[in-house]
């Protein structure tokens, strides 16, 4: 069984109802660096500013990214644990519930994140981004234009 | 070394340079069924309607997705084998190479799609969709509303 950020995806998981299905491997990126080391209302982190630090041995692969223009980010909500297939919308027990796919809470089946994001400043191997609604240390998996 | 339907993840593939981070690990949701079962030019794809298989046991979490609203899909491209850093857009030489996070190839250092599709209907465990660039048999890993 790997080690992994995300889960471990061993047969005492949700995932057994799953198992038909290959594992899938990926590897962070780089990881975003914020204030929030706790999880907080998404509304809070977007509102302040992310850096999102790349390996540096990826960051020729940034040539083109504009500060000014919108992003895409791809994430690991590496703290999620386990889901629920319905779930009240951001936790609201008054209102009803609804299927994970249908919403965004990171307790889902894979725990990904996608966000948009505006881009501030792109220095070597550092973003500087606003509207991430990731934590301090999330593994990033991928970026692309939006 | 895990299987993988994405790369395998051992010392010989690009992967070396990311060696620092940890295997993160996912497992289809479900699977893309449509008529395309080799890369083709993605606006040939997304013109097509694609059917999304989610895996039974999941269905229940595709609740309160509407038809005729937009929807998030999140796959693994499957078929794709390794990255450059900078690639000619559309593999198009007459243009100047950019960075792969500033572009949408399936060649890249993770290879997530996500792509933003028309959801025409919902049928038990089967969702139809119109606009996904994902070739037949490509593993799902989330959706989301758009």
């Amino acid at each position: 069984m790997p080690e992994v950020d995300g889960r471990l995806m061993d047969d005492t998981q949700p995932e057994r109802a799953m198992g038909e299905g290959r594992a899938i491997v990926y590897r962070a990126i780089g990881r975003v660096e914020n204030d929030f080391d706790e999880p907080a209302p998404p509304p809070e982190i977007r509102a302040v500013e992310s850096r999102i630090v790349i390996d540096p041995s990826l960051a020729e692969g940034l040539k083109g990214l504009e500060p000014g223009r919108r992003m895409m980010v791809v994430f690991c909500f590496h703290r999620s644990q386990g889901f629920d297939l319905l779930q009240h919308p951001r936790g609201d027990r008054s209102r009803p519930r609804r299927g994970v796919f249908a919403l965004r809470s990171p307790r889902r089946p894979n725990p990904i994140g996608v966000t948009v994001v505006d881009l501030l400043a792109v220095e070597e191997n550092v973003l500087r981004v606003r509207g991430l609604d990731a934590i301090n240390g999330t593994p990033v998996l991928d970026l692309k234009p939006a």
